[in-house]
């Protein structure tokens, strides 16, 4: 199966799927992955959070971490990744070259606006496509004026330590939010996969799929 | 794979996810129909419509036709199907002896009073049961104060033939009917079927799925 | 009375309510359509779907089939339909002028990001208008991360034939999607006049309706 | 136009829809009242808040008001009105013998379990019906754990005194809640009215309709 | 303050309001639990998971531990709370005699069906009461077709303790489920916390509130 | 307690919520409005309803009457307030100085675009603040395709004579709607008063709310 995962930044992707994408990579599927922006991050007021280059490196070593190789990075403006023809067109072709079982993207009701962006424009883009997945944000961006309605769960009990191990990669993000970022991370995967009768488990709204018997 | 598909009365199912069960059943798959009424049905003002025997032979014949030989009717009052202890426990009782891997009921917004009962009992009963699907409203009950959301799609092209043959058994709906009613259905099958990449689809709304990848 | 039918595209207001439209005009309203651009299309790689000239030619035929003779095509770039003041106060000017009592427009969680901003537009614009309805989506646009919700119905018994034959007129189109096209469109009706109570119907979600007793 | 209201109680109908209906009545409608129930009220510990024959009083004076005379009270226990066979066949029989046109019911997540399960039963009698409004819910019951979306207006401008002047004939219910029952209906009416262009209206969510064009 | 926290069965209130609740008794809020039935809970097959008499332990030691000394447990059948005029007014009743500000009860759209009508009869209990917040279900019974929202959190970094040692006083259901019960409370309340700027807390939807200024 | 109110034109601001925010002031709380544009309005025929200088005057004089200091009016263009990064800066800029307890911002499903952009902007800005209240729309641009949820009542009772009177200082738009402009606004004031049992209320979504007790 090939499975595409789309993420507006570096660390969108490992934090939301990333069980679920190691665990597809160690039973033999083809992953790859699609980041919109370069990823460098500075704040409002001028302060540099990560660098071009520090992005660079800790998404690469954070995928790795997944068992992932491919990785490609779109050059979209952070923070103002649009939801047009451009991204539109952009995924369209992406997706037209690699013919995605699976994808995975945003949630559409995330509150960052490239986070929402993206999730509009892979939507658009993949309107021949059938499976699609929106994985469920993480704060600060998640807590929206819409609920976020879990509908399918992937067991990631096999993976969730590759999974917290991408996350340390992203040493920047590590050092902003503190351990306590991992523990929710984790904590969240231990209820979810309370729901879902496992150890842990990830959980997605679905857009639609389609489903064999 | 054992699925579980349950109604309020005989003819929900076919109407519903004949497609689906029929297409289970030619790929190998164990399928055992409940419904929780005899389905003989009689008007306020006393006309009937159908005998309970009437009832029975006509919906054993449609499922026949969706070549599936495990039925159980249950009776719970027709009209008056509860949604309280009573019908949560006796599918409480049915799924821990079946352990069902899929199972299909109705949706729970619904507008006939069994129809949403049985739903909200099945959604109870199967609270350690992780993939649950509300098949789509037919008219005249479908018409709803909310919307449905049709998230997961089959490809039903291969027993469209076995889905509206099986209609045609239920000779009392038929006549109540006419043509139109498996015309409709046909229609909906199409509309679906283009939705989804395929000639014909049944959907249906998620209530959760465990899924593999 | 007066109805302004607004769509992003040549053929979205044909697939979506030129049924209602068809019998608007024989039963001597004045329909006004506008179309938001000039609808050539191009894909991604270069491939040239249709022309604007090829685009232009369908959409007179398709729309003379309906009875319609108002046709207005706004040059609003295609894929690129904005939702901001540029198109809010296009459409504003011309309700202004034309005062109409009903209003179309695309579904605003359309997942096309023209048809979605057009609906936006639209529905800005018409802040001292009535009487808003939002069409039904058709794939591949249509499924989207949130149910449409059927709350009008229109029967199209009569003008079932002017709408599919306005579809054929698209014939750039109708070459893309095949027969099946026209047949899923059908059969939507088909199900929708079930549900309505008659042979053929349209559907549409409204956004407020003023209504005379 | 054959117009059939419902209410669980004496009131609740003037309260909610009061001047829709007494513009129907002046404009030449035919229009029915259905209460679910003899509308007396004891409170939990005992205390009489109206008698049987008060409520019956209040409930024609106030009808009268709106020069409605076809009044139906059924008499299903106060408090424990069900949605079951008994109120879906008592108000299908209703219905087939009426055929109305335009069914005025409670909204369906209104907090009174009384209003909810009218409004269900309603809805599923109701299967054979294409115009069904649900009425925007007053306080205390009405405050819910889902929005109201006010879909349809009606202008009663010319009926607002009818519907006040109604409401007081509710003497009981006034003493219970003072004047200021009558000025929040009154400034409900003026928001809802400035929403609609007009001085005073009734809103309504809607289950669906069926429309001319 | 007065609070008052309504379970369908002892247990409820601690896993999912607990944390709030004993620190609303630290800071010298007077905190009143009703619980609807005895909870003794006895499989569809007749396995006996907790007597009444074990419930009745359980249930009191648990809510020593969040410091609550006042537990009503009123004696609605258990699998068969009704939503009626008998649940409404045990409610009205106790609601009338204690004058909550706050009042915590189920999801409305919890999946046990004693959960959903205790709510049920909560809200339609407390139409004269402004305070109402509905707490997160916890798995097997909240994982329900509608989706729950987040919208008011209580920071409980300082009761987490209180809060997990009263789950462990339900050696009943602890065994039932494991340790891993205890670690998807905990992990749930990680995330929540981590969503509230805090080390630990629980998330409510709200029926509404009335603020101060 | 620090109050950050924030709205797109000035006007929206004391519209929706300038009883809330005139009891703040009494209280003693310290509140600043931003509002995203000069507000002067010209419409699409170049007819200008109120030049710039005119908004100010009226602005900060309707400011004044809610007893308000702190205004700052940014100037992102009228009917193309963007949201994107330079949006999201520009409040996230605001916030980080003022360091606000609550925010007060459009509904997100406000039909006017530059309302629904500056709510959406606020909301991704405030990714680190914990509590933001969406205020009710007011016509002619609430009516929307998604329906408001008031879950949160401030009782404005003792500040709707400053809300009416700071809207009297609008004279554009007072002449613009007329007498009824105030009217329906005191009447909805009436209606949520009503519900929240008290003389006037306004009424607010909540995105989230982080809670003492």
């Amino acid at each position: 199966m090939k499975i595409l995962a789309i993420g507006a930044h570096l660390d969108d992707i490992e934090l939301a799927c990333g069980g679920t994408l190691a665990k597809a990579v160690k039973n033999g599927h083809t992953v790859k992955l699609v980041v919109m922006t370069d990823s460098a991050y500075t704040n409002f007021d001028g302060t540099v959070l990560r660098t071009q280059d520090e992005a660079f490196k800790e998404g690469v070593s954070a995928v790795e971490r997944l068992g992932i190789k491919d990785l490609v990075i779109l050059n979209f403006p952070i923070k103002n990744v649009p939801y047009n023809g451009s991204t539109v067109e952009a995924l369209d072709k992406i997706m037209s070259d690699f013919r995605p079982d699976y994808i995975f993207t945003h949630w559409v009701f995330d509150t960052h606006q490239d986070h929402k962006n993206t999730a509009q424009a892979t939507i658009s883009a993949a309107r021949y496509m059938y499976n699609i997945f929106m994985y469920e944000p993480i704060p600060p961006s998640g807590r929206s004026y819409a609920p976020f309605r879990p509908l399918a769960y992937f067991d990631i009990s096999d993976s969730i330590t590759e999974k917290l191990d991408s996350l340390r990669e992203h040493k920047s993000q590590h050092a902003k939010y503190g351990e306590q970022w991992i523990e929710a991370v984790e904590g969240r995967a231990k209820i979810r996969g309370f729901e879902n009768g496992c150890k842990y488990a990830e959980a997605f709204e679905v857009v639609r799929l389609s489903l064999d018997i």
